[in-house]
């Protein structure tokens, strides 16, 4: 959660109460995230947890018999951004018993179900896992609710123009054929792979003026 | 890596040796998923363990000072899913040590860093929870693929791999050597520049043919 940015932590009656979510081990286990615990709500029902939460989706490790709405974690994420003017303010996920899950009765009190896709031979996911995807997804979401924070991409590298890259294609050319690699009756094909291949990405400066020093230095060097 | 249907392991030089990968601890702890460390690989190297991937990508915690394109999970994927008739077929994901991640010797032999987005405050994340989060990322990727789009996949060019693409660097960077270009006592940012150069995108396995031809005829003809 913390490492996601969550905060708001909501137990339904833990095992041990609120003595075992302080204790040494739990603390220790939550390392950089133990605020989470000291700030744990504890609940006596799931209904009191999400009573303030406006839209509620429990994780599920199998499908279920209830003809409920099951979604992937980026099926729920996408219909939550596409629900304009009716975007949820307070989503919770609920995860259920890490052995037995969540009761049926608990189950139809969230308004999605969301089954994390996976491996048919082997779809077990234990709590933690299962929470940091969700945590995740979560976090991605939040983050194109903020596009001022992308201008923190660094600075921009010069990049070859494309008589940068071409001066490279036709120096290589020339290489090819003063070296009889290459047969200038036909020297079609050469350059169109290697265009192609200086051409699929940008490419930056500094690396077309790399490989012109190499070239003029290799033919300073052919008799 | 067995609930998101991933198979193929490789530890490279793992503190106590295939021993300690099989300990009783170990098996304890992977559950369902023992067979993947019985099945695991052992490589003596970063290169070795990536060298017959065409597409390799390390996850990163912290942004780094070396210019690599960094990407988010989602936009590594959406890259790998927008290449049309380049798609890599065979992609390592590359984890670093728990406590101090990769060195930039080994940084440099990927073709992309992947950052997962993280809160700034505590963008804290151990091995299993990154590996989880890449692990169902490249899950959700696979699902996507329909059968019909695997036809089309099965007739895609075939990519140059990981040592394909390192050869090529070595070579240059033998021919920058004896041209005198370069001096061996420093050669570092050459070979930094060449790979970078070559790792931004795909490259075909015909182009890496067609470099290394030209490099060795080039060699024939240097005194």
């Amino acid at each position: 959660m913390k490492n996601m940015a969550l905060t708001n932590l909501v137990l339904v009656r833990p095992d041990g109460g609120r003595e075992a979510v302080l204790s040494d081990v739990a603390v220790a286990r939550a390392a950089g995230g133990a605020a989470l615990l000291e700030q744990a709500v504890i609940a006596d029902s799931l209904a009191e947890a999400v009573g303030d939460c406006d839209w509620v989706a429990a994780t599920s490790a199998r499908s279920r018999s209830t003809p409920w709405p099951v979604q992937s974690p980026r099926e729920f994420i996408d219909e939550i951004e596409s629900e304009a003017g009716l975007t949820p303010r307070r989503i919770a996920i609920v995860f259920g018993r890490e052995d037995s899950g969540l009761t049926n009765d608990e189950l139809q009190l969230c308004n999605r179900h969301i089954m994390i896709p996976a491996n048919p031979d082997y779809p077990v996911l234990n709590i933690a896992m299962a929470a940091q995807i969700m945590a995740y997804e979560l976090y991605q979401m939040m983050l194109r609710w903020q596009p001022e924070e992308s201008d923190a991409v660094a600075e921009a590298v010069p990049l070859a123009s494309a008589a940068d890259v071409e001066a490279v294609v036709s120096a290589l050319t020339d290489l090819a054929v003063s070296t009889g690699f290459l047969d200038p009756a036909e020297p079609r094909q050469f350059g169109t792979h290697i265009r192609r291949l200086f051409r699929r990405a940008p490419v930056q400066r500094d690396e077309t003026n790399l490989l012109r020093g190499l070239i003029k230095a290799l033919q300073r060097k052919l008799p």
